[in-house]
This record gives C-alpha cells, sequence and structure tokens, in this order.
C-alpha cells in the first residue's frame, strides 16, 4: 500500500513514523506540495498531512481514498468541490492545552496578573477572580467539552453554543446557534473555538458582542472568521469589552506592521493556544492506517456537510 | 451574652454581621485595640477579629473563653502565653482564591502569558505548559487540599508536604516534614502555603531549594518565615530558579524601596493571594457562635502545640 505525508513538519514527523510504519506501507515524503509529482504520488490510496498543501495536489491524486489532516481544521477541503474520499481530522488532542490557554488568560485578566507582574509598589486592593464570572464557550466539540469541564470548578456556571443545543459534557446547559442572543447576554468571559465553516463566518458581530455583560472577555481561539474584528475593537475602544486574547487572523503570521498589536487592551498570541503535538499526530495517523487497512471505522471522521 | 469586635475591617463587617446577631447577643465593635476601654470590654465572654490587635488587648479580657480569628494565620495567639480559651481560625474559605492564584502564575509563566501580552510580532515558538510538570505543594491543610485538588487534572502529579507524610485528598503522595528533601527532588513548581509556627520556621532553604528542577517555578502565598528570601534570590540569578512569585513578607507591606521589586524573575503581589470573603467571616463566626451557645464542639479549632 502507497501514501503521501506532506507537511511542513515533514522532517519532524517523519523520524516519528517511519519506525513505527507497518513494512507493506510505502510513504512518500514531501514538505510541500510543489514538490509532488505525478509519477511520485501514482498509485496512492491516502494522504496525512497539512490541508492547506493537500488541496493543491488532491485532485491529481486520483487513487486516493482517504485524507488525514494534521490539523484540527479542515476548511480547505469544505472549499473543494471533491468528496469521494473518507476525511479524518485530528481530534482529542487538543483540549489540554486549550484549557489551559483560556484559564491562563481569564485568570492573567481577572486577577490582575498581568498589572500585579508589572508593580513597582504595594498594592491591597483585591482582584475580582472568577467565581461570580459566567464563562460562555462557543463550540462544544471535544475541544470545547475538554476545556468546559477542566475550567467549570472556577466559574459560576459555563455555557455552550453548537448547532442544535443538545447537551454535552461540562457545560451547565448549551444553546442552538439559532439562540446565540440568549447564550450571549450576561456573559463574563466568551471564549470562541469553532470550525471555520460557512455557518460561522461572522457569527459574532456587534449585536451579538454587546449582549455580554460590561467588561467582559472575549478570547477566539478557533478560527478568526467567526469574529467580526471590527465589532470587537469598536467595543473596546468603548469600554463595553474589558480585553480580548485573539490567536487566530484572517492572515498569519499576523504582520508586525498590523494595528492590532496596538490596540490597548487587546492582546495577541501567536496560533499558540492548541499548538499540536508531533507524537499526537503520528499515534492518530497510525490507529486510523490500521483501521483503514482492517475496513473498521475511521476516528475522527469529517461530515463535508457540517464541516467538522 | 457580651463580646467583642476588633478589626481593622470593623466598618464593612458591622452591617453584615448586626442583622443577622441573636437579640440577646451584644457586641462592642471597634477597628483597633487602642479604642478598647476596659469598662467597655468588662464582662465580654468571646472576642472575634484581628489576631495582631486582638493579642493587645486579650490579657485584660479575663472573661473571654472563646476567640475567633479573622485571619487563617493565628502567629500572634501562638506566642501569648495566655491558653485558657478556645481559639478558632478561619477554615474552609481561602481553597478557591489560592487555587486561581496557583494556577494562574503558574501559567502565566509556563505558558508564557506575560511574554506575549508584551509582544510586538508573531513568535509561534511553542509554550511548554503544565501537563509534564510536576507539582509540589507544601501545606496540606484545607488550603492546600482545595489547591491540590483544582491543579491537579493540570499536572503530571501533585506532592504534599505535611507533619507526619499523611494521605490527603488531591495529592499523587505527601510526605512528612522530615522527608522535605525527597519532596522537593525534581519538582517543577514548588508553592508554599505553610503558617507561620515555630516548626516552619526557614524550612525552606537553600540545600533544600536546590533540590527543584532546574528552571522551577517558586511560589509562597503561605507566610514568609516558611523561606529563606537570600537563598531564593542567589538561586534565581544563578538561573537554577526560573521565577519566583512572593505574596508574603515579613514586613508587610512591603516597602517600594525595598530590592525585592527590581529583582529579574521576581514577581512581588500584595498579600492578595487568597483575601478574606467578608461574607465567609460572618457565616463562620455566627456559626460558631451558636455553637458556643449550645455548648456544640467549635468549627476550626486551632491546636495551641500545633500551631493550627
Amino acid at each position: 500500500m502507497k501514501g503521501v505525508l506532506i507537511s511542513g513538519r515533514a522532517s519532524e514527523l517523519e523520524p516519528l513514523l517511519l519506525p513505527r510504519l507497518p513494512a507493506d506501507v510505502c510513504l512518500d515524503v514531501y514538505s510541500d506540495a510543489s514538490q509532488v509529482t505525478s509519477s511520485a504520488s501514482n498509485g496512492a490510496e491516502f494522504v496525512v498531512g497539512a490541508p492547506d498543501e493537500i488541496v493543491k495536489v488532491l485532485p491529481s491524486l486520483e487513487g486516493v481514498r482517504w485524507v488525514q489532516s494534521t490539523w484540527a481544521g479542515v476548511r480547505p477541503f469544505l472549499d473543494c468541490s471533491r468528496r469521494d474520499y473518507q476525511l479524518t481530522g485530528l481530534k482529542g488532542v487538543f483540549g489540554p492545552s486549550m484549557s489551559e490557554y483560556v484559564l491562563g488568560w481569564s485568570l492573567a485578566l481577572h486577577r490582575s496578573i498581568l498589572k500585579r507582574a508589572a508593580a513597582t509598589s504595594w498594592d491591597a486592593r483585591l482582584d475580582s477572580g472568577l467565581h461570580d464570572k459566567q464563562l460562555g464557550i462557543a463550540g462544544a466539540g471535544d475541544i470545547g467539552v475538554f476545556t468546559a469541564v477542566r475550567c467549570a470548578p472556577f466559574f459560576t456556571s459555563v455555557r455552550g453554543l453548537n448547532s442544535d443545543g443538545r447537551a454535552c459534557e461540562g457545560f451547565d446547559h448549551c444553546y442552538a446557534r439559532l439562540d446565540i442572543d440568549e447564550f450571549a447576554t450576561g456573559l463574563d468571559v466568551l471564549v470562541l473555538i469553532l470550525p471555520d465553516t460557512p455557518a460561522t463566518d461572522g457569527l459574532f458581530d456587534e449585536d451579538v458582542l454587546a449582549r455580554l455583560n460590561h467588561g467582559a472577555l472575549v478570547i477566539n481561539a478557533g478560527r478568526a472568521n467567526s469574529l467580526e474584528t471590527g465589532a470587537l475593537t469598536r467595543l473596546l475602544r468603548s469600554g463595553h469589552i474589558g480585553a480580548s486574547v485573539l490567536d487566530v487572523f484572517e492572515n498569519e503570521p499576523l504582520s508586525a506592521s498590523d494595528s492590532l498589536w496596538d490596540e490597548p487592551n487587546l492582546y495577541v498570541t501567536s496560533h499558540t493556544a492548541a499548538p499540536t503535538p508531533m507524537s499526537a499526530i503520528v499515534d492518530v495517523f497510525l490507529d486510523n492506517l490500521e483501521r483503514y487497512r482492517c475496513g473498521a471505522e475511521l476516528q475522527g471522521l469529517i461530515d463535508f456537510d457540517r464541516g467538522y
């Protein structure tokens, strides 16, 4: 059986992956799509790697029946008409890191850690903390659930937002996307962990953000498309939103000349909220490869219509 | 029945307390010990308030049989020879705030939140996080247990240090004070939440601190006596200790001219790690008052010999 690996991190993945690959599986390794020649990839049955590179060569890899994404997000494949293959995403590996990011920034701001780290004299004024705060997490997939479970003990309550309002572990209540107004009303900390799909484009606009409690913290660690940045900065400047932490942007890396770096009370992180552990990619891929060879159901299958 | 309240925060406590006081209990209220006259306190059976003020007048309040401290720490009473009364401390109210402080600072440093908050350009280098870190908490009373339970999901494991090594909830293993070397060896985050007693004086000296992992974080949110500040700053400067956060000092407030404010990688907070919620003081006091009147066992009784 033959497959193709295409990833900018191929040099890190290859030494972890090759020693564990079954002897009868042959893997061509490329660091980007431009290196892939039709002859080299001839007969490939599966592809594993970065969605933005894979889509460039997917039309020419006619024999491919399975694609394993090394990202959580798979938007590039949704915008591609070809759907005659099984697509699997990387699930179950981002929760621990995301929960650190959400809780770390919530405490940095609500326990005045950023301010106290720069202090040069005694300041006995008390910090508010999280115990009287309402947390809302938009996106209640495996990352959202893991984050909710870990954050729940610190907050008054945790609300979730998903497509249909189904109950999810870790959340006191989940709201359907149509009830987004009700979800947002009265939140003190809003966390976006939404996938990039047509249904999430511009979901958090000025009307929705205005429903948050005065002084709320807004964290986007999902994808840039779900949050209207213009509305966010207007509400930050008016003081209605107290602070914001953004990890994802329309164009990454964010240019050093971008005005977001200078926006008061807005913190930019470098798409580092929930990095992908190389070892997790290898584990997930090898497990699915075994399943693919046996004809068993793959883990982390993406529904092309839902987009996750 | 008559009692006395002495506290610098009397003006905050009085409006919360008086409406809930039984009708036959008379309470004299003072903001500091200098206002207390022997005639005013004549016949007082109990005192509630701040230990450092109460000890100044305790010898003259001969009828007192019960003292309710509004602090977690009770060291001023241990240094006083009079012991013909029941002393109760404020227990069970500091855990939530302490766990926020410990986790907030651990993430601020191990997830580079302080550094990223000041960033002006993209930096995709990954942060280490806490999942591969060993946490050690010295002091496994009610605050330590609460903190361990909340922090455990984020760390590889959580060790505790207490007087006799008894097992405690939330800790993978507890070490006796005599085994402090073993407790400290290989820790990445060391948190001190120890009471100020003769047994904890200078417990964390240079020998013990040198056993921490290279680059360890040291947090003291208990009392200043248990940590040798000179040893800490030497190990910070050598790089063996990566960072330290101190919330407690021999003399508070810490003077603005103190060199600790300028020490690199040392962060000073203003005894704000676990502030006392006024409502909790009132709840604990009124519950014990009811118990005292019935002759029932008081909650949070201090053992004068152990000091907690």
